[in-house]
């Protein structure tokens, strides 16, 4: 049987080989009259798969060393990893285990978001605009916020 | 840019990341007349993408030396590799580089069929009953034959 050891050990080129096919990273800048910009950014990496493989979802948990693994929809789970510090330790697991598809330009725009909100770029006007015009050449559905 | 380069080498641990995502063991039992059984067993890895990440797999092909890059549909490719000698090359490469997905159990189908297939059990009753009974758990679409 296939993964039925949570303690099993994830190969990282096997995590970039299964993200290249199965992963997402994800910017929305989100309405939030309560912060001072009035915008929030919420940059996000998720892997969703079948509640079937949701070992496999744990074992990639283990090896991130962060996220949470939650339903998703349905019958569908999602390793979800947010948080700026958490963020920063997936950007350097994909620097050293590079994607192999055109994915790897979404996450390159993700890796500078990140690199920005690490400045605290996301807290003023210029690099809020910066942030979302770099958000929408990876997520067409992220508005135009400034 | 990503994998702008036709040369680079693919990790194998992350061919079978890719594949535990993308990659598909199929195996087809056909009406064939002309056949002495009236039955045709054709086996097939494939691999399907959008035809952006066609290099992905032009890579992948030349890390298993065979198969062909062929139109999936629309703006989909896929690499399909067929036949008994490649497909023994293709087994061999996921008993060395596992899945970690319950797509294993799929492929332990499948190199069990390749398994009964060099040995031309295909070709006798007997035998065929056997394949269609275990490609019927792979895949329901599979017609029970005999």
């Amino acid at each position: 049987m296939a993964a039925d050891n949570q303690q099993e050990r994830l190969d990282n080129s096997w995590i970039a080989g299964f993200v290249d096919g199965e992963g997402c990273f994800h910017v929305s800048i989100n309405k939030q009259p309560k912060m001072s910009l009035g915008w929030q950014v919420l940059p996000e990496f998720r892997v969703v798969q079948h509640k079937r493989d949701e070992i496999v979802l744990n074992q990639m948990q283990k090896a991130f060393g962060c996220g949470q693994v939650v339903v998703n929809h349905g019958d569908r789970k999602e390793l979800r990893i947010r948080g700026l510090e958490n963020l920063n330790s997936v950007v350097k697991f994909f620097k050293v285990n590079p994607l192999k598809t055109t994915k790897r330009e979404n996450f390159e725009i993700f890796a500078k978001i990140i690199s920005l909100m690490n400045q605290g770029q996301h807290l003023n006007q210029k690099g809020l605009r910066e942030i979302a015009k770099l958000a929408s050449k990876m997520n067409r559905q992220v508005p135009r916020v400034v």
